[in-house]
């Protein structure tokens, strides 16, 4: 059984890994740090995991955590994991940081984050369909949650050179804005409404550049536009491809499948991905329509934001990492209806 | 006191209609028409209704619903209208057409709704804010509700000819669907989801395109893309405009404040609109952001698609047509939250 | 003009007091309280009034409010009007107190609030359906939003002397909880739940024995368990009457017209309410089927919690005090669908 | 491998079932019947199961199904499994039938389904916390959603022979109304809304009665209103229950402990069971606050109507009737939030 610590546990990303890694044929959970709920019950903030641990949460040192781990989930907030990494690699344990410490090159971070970086350690960008050097990786830095949709509902198209300029347009759920109650978050204001934020600034451009950019080094043309809808999880996300030329729809699915044809949790579909279809699930769903007027490729791309837009992913990650079975504790279907 | 009529009541837009005409302090509804629901109560339709009317539906002709109104509503489907406004064009009733029939070009219409026109009769497109011609017509277009938010939205850019392109992205509440229960309103499946559909195809285009180019005539580039929310009412519209040259965020504000200052229903805010402090109120929200990177304005517009999208307009132009003032009977706020 | 004041009006309640006040054709609201946002414009804090009014809030004492308002409306938290209402009561403005402060007797409002009461004075308990000297009052009190709903559906049986025992099971939007943010109002917590709270504790249930034993003085086997449904208005409410003897349907139908036959704001109906028919309006509405077996009448009321169960409920209040009509000012239709 | 077959497998217990079965250890689906869907592929239908199973539908005769398979499901409607199970009954399959066939003795059963009874024959009652006889049986009737909950809810303190009266106020997600649309799950009319039905007549009571009166033959005076809430899963049941004498919290804690101590999927918790909790699993969870006033107990069961409620009892059926662990395969935590 591979031991698998997570620090910061009190959060979503932190119960959503216990989740699925509690019931992970291959895996103990034997560590759940938070700061401020040390000595209590994990099941009291995580009541859907009741029955399933008797864990309590603790508050221990990283280098504490790492020596009784095999793997290590670091899901602090952006800022932090940059001091508990450190630590964490001078022992033997893998490292999986869901936070955007180790996402981008230490200067974009710094400029984009406005935050010195105190580690400028290079760690494999986690998304596996873009990424087969995360088998030999020892730490992980896992993608942000609208650039995982983003960059798989663009990718095929990018990386045939095919792009002019794309417009991602998204729609998240609110728990990408975390468990702690706020106005945005407040059911009489989410309920019944759309709300856009960050119309132009959404630090999460800066990973669809490197990721875009790794593909196709001449698109640079890249807007995004973030949105919460009343959904508790899911992004979908609306690529307005722009292309060189006109494309037929029968060449862009085929430029889809090829690239996608042997990733278990990418499903290109012949119709309009939705979130029921993916909710709960690690599944990632990408469909298209071609506009001939606008030169337009309307992508559009699902995905549980919690899952494979953040824990199932650094799970898929793990599963990679140690050898086992990509799918490996994350084969489920969505809870759809 | 104005006698109205509603030819199609059955539906959304005829509740809508008559919610708001039962109050209006200088109209009186005096019939409410359904082919099929002839003789019972319009509240067992409507509940919201029960104390405020004793109407009852009736199966009339057109001619018979025009020799008693002073205006007539016209809230049938589309392909539907134009066999109706002929005959009501005969009597001395002003009509106003909610449906899709006089909004565009015969030739247009023919080409995007797939069916000949039957009464190739100019009408005024009913956007208030945009067409002073309203007030002496007697055939009035009521506009499309995506069109509304989004010809608002794009206009003062429009028509200062700065715009080189504009992707619309709309995301609608699913009473834009209608009464009939579907497999797309089922709760299960809208509930917790948003749902694209029409990706290149949707038909109010042509009216996106009428509109806009009477302000620029060289302004063709226009995209667009609807989506189904988890809200009743309301349509939320990110104009992903492109423009001609770098904007300044203050001259960006002077030319929105410039075209809406005497407008009552179009409020220019700093902040980002959002469905909420618009739900059942006449308003169209704007507000926006500027994009130096790209040379984009993020330009957001919320209506609630029932009021401002239909009803309320229709109500608007009414008004206008009948020399009262342009808000009376809808100027109330929101029901927020 | 009446010259109305509102103190602590930067919540819900006053929110939703001045969406109603400030269209209403015989009311000008002239001043508006918060301390904590002296100087904020009040639609920075309710913007679905941007265009309806430029007040802004202001930190003033009661007499000033007081001296200035022909009736003042007071929507602070409990413990907090005991303050403020006898300073009111000092000038001549009429007082409608939407707290709690003023329903019950001194010694029970104080076993129940935990509470000195500062003020031991009466007040006119504002249910107008079931008291008739409002009229005459310059202090009201106006209900809590379960005991309105609560109380309209079980007080024509209960004056009638017909009910051995009920059960309320309510169940509530959210805005019930206020308009500061906390778990319970959390979307992700509050979305796709039913939250039961205080299940054999309400504070409510005082309000309940008061007006019921009003009504029958043998009646005090009263149960009620509140619920939080995912919706941000409105309460339903599912009274489970006991009745003494074997009832049918057409007397029970006899008995609430005959009580409710010129009260314009309760609509007995032949259905089963919700809370769509009722929402943003003033209306209650109620129902009712009978269960031989065990001598039950199921009877459900539904009304929207911020208006019939608050601030609606005080304008009408408002209106009898000042002798204009019951529905001056509120005589809207519910915004549904 | 269990080989297991699925009747009517197009609707949400159909599809529920095969996102429980598809990745069940012990389990292969080797056929799913659908009369008008025949040829389709499954995944059509259920969007979720893409990528996990290539099934198409099939039109089946039920001896065809029973001679390929270990176990059928039967997910018909009610009035039609009756049809279906006898010629399963000849072959070597276990049955387990989902409608409300066999869950009733066939007196009651025709007196309240007003149907007549095709095959009189006695199956096992499948709630497994109550039914021990599960294990030797070869056809099973799977207990209706609401009294899964609900009987769980009081069995202990009806065992304990303690019930005076009970009124159990349920409140449902919608999907227990089924996949096909209707003007009760038309978004408009279910979102924001509560809707009680059948407030005196629900066909569930004959359960309620036949399974409470096992355990306490005086215990008759049973009351039940449902309700559908704005959810697309889970059902809340609120008993009301009213003692024969005061009871203390300890002893009720003790009472519920004892009967459920060895039960894994039922959970008795300290504080209010909530929807979100049990969402997608197949617990139960229960919690209670005792009324002195009222020598009431208020008992709060939460169950995801789908899963614990339908498919997934359906599933630990099958586990008890093969003799392997009772949670093989659906021993997951809640999707939550």
């Amino acid at each position: 059984m591979i031991k698998a610590g997570i620090i910061g546990a009190s959060g979503y990303t932190g119960g959503e890994l216990m989740r699925l890694l509690l019931v992970h044929p291959k895996v103990k959970v034997t560590v759940a740090t938070s700061r401020k709920l040390d000595g209590n019950d994990v099941c009291d903030t995580h009541p859907h995991l009741r029955g399933l641990t008797k864990l309590k949460f603790q508050n221990l040192e990283p280098e504490e955590v790492g020596s009784c781990c095999d793997v290590v989930f670091v899901a602090v907030p952006h800022g932090t994991a940059m001091y508990i990494v450190p630590q964490l690699m001078e022992g033997k344990a893998k490292v999986i940081d869901l936070s955007a410490d180790y996402r981008l090159r230490q200067d974009i971070f710094e400029s984009v984050y406005k935050l010195e970086h105190k580690d400028p350690r290079e760690a494999v960008f986690g998304l596996p369909e873009l990424h087969p050097e995360i088998a030999g990786a020892t730490l992980i830095a896992n993608p942000g949650c609208f650039p995982t949709g983003a960059v798989l509902a663009a990718a095929p198209l990018a990386s045939a050179g095919l792009i002019s300029s794309v417009v991602f347009d998204s729609k998240s759920g609110i728990t990408g804005a975390g468990i702690e109650p706020s106005q945005t978050s407040h059911y009489p204001n989410m309920a019944e409404n759309v709300q856009a934020y960050k119309l132009t600034t959404h630090r999460h451009v800066a990973e669809f550049l490197q990721e875009l950019s790794r593909l196709d080094s001449s698109l640079t043309n890249i807007s995004f536009t973030p949105h919460v809808v009343p959904s508790i999880r899911g992004i979908l996300t609306t690529a307005h491809i722009f292309t060189k030329e006109k494309l037929e729809l029968e060449y862009v699915r085929y430029v889809y499948d090829q690239m996608y044809k042997d990733k278990p949790f990418v499903r290109v579909i012949e119709g309009i991905p939705s979130l029921g279809a993916v909710r709960g699930s690690n599944f990632c769903d990408i469909g298209f329509e071609v506009d001939h007027r606008n030169n337009r490729i309307v992508v559009v791309s699902a995905i549980d934001n919690l899952v494979k837009g953040a824990s199932g992913q650094a799970i898929q990650n793990m599963n990679i990492m140690f050898g086992i079975p990509e799918t490996e504790g994350i084969w489920y279907a969505a809870t759809f209806p």
